[in-house]
């Protein structure tokens, strides 16, 4: 199979199932089930590949990758929103 | 810097992220949060990752996808073993 079709494949279906989180967190404005601490590591992690992927020059881990970022800073946005104080 | 020492990095960052959903799963013995429709879609794409790293020949994915793959399988399992009958 080719390579990058194969790599836009796994990149939609992870990028997908991350969707539903953030859909609950935002409509029931819960974000008790989140750790600012673990999405900090993972956006980290993330950023991480997708510098990965602009080194190697691999746009399905770039996309991929970017779009993961985006979610999980918004979903560290919700947290600092909704946080019971 | 290094490729394959930032993708380790990147790697090490975005598995240790999952590590306490794990536990606190195992621990509490409480499946409510997952979906079993979501983990299929995201162990089906954290595979086709195992797969395109294979193909790209690059050790980083391969490890840290089948890393992946590993902890949302006993997610799985969790889930059938503790959702609520």
């Amino acid at each position: 199979m080719d390579e990058n079709i194969l790599g836009i494949a796994a990149g939609v279906l992870t990028s997908i199932s991350m969707i539903p989180q953030l859909i609950k967190v935002i409509k029931e404005k819960d974000a008790e089930n989140l750790s600012w601490v673990m999405l900090s590591v993972l956006i980290t992690g993330l950023s991480l590949w997708v510098w990965y992927g602009f080194l190697k020059d691999e746009l399905p881990i770039i996309i991929s990758n970017s779009f993961a970022v985006l979610v999980n800073i918004i979903l560290l946005v919700c947290f600092f929103i909704f946080k019971k104080s």
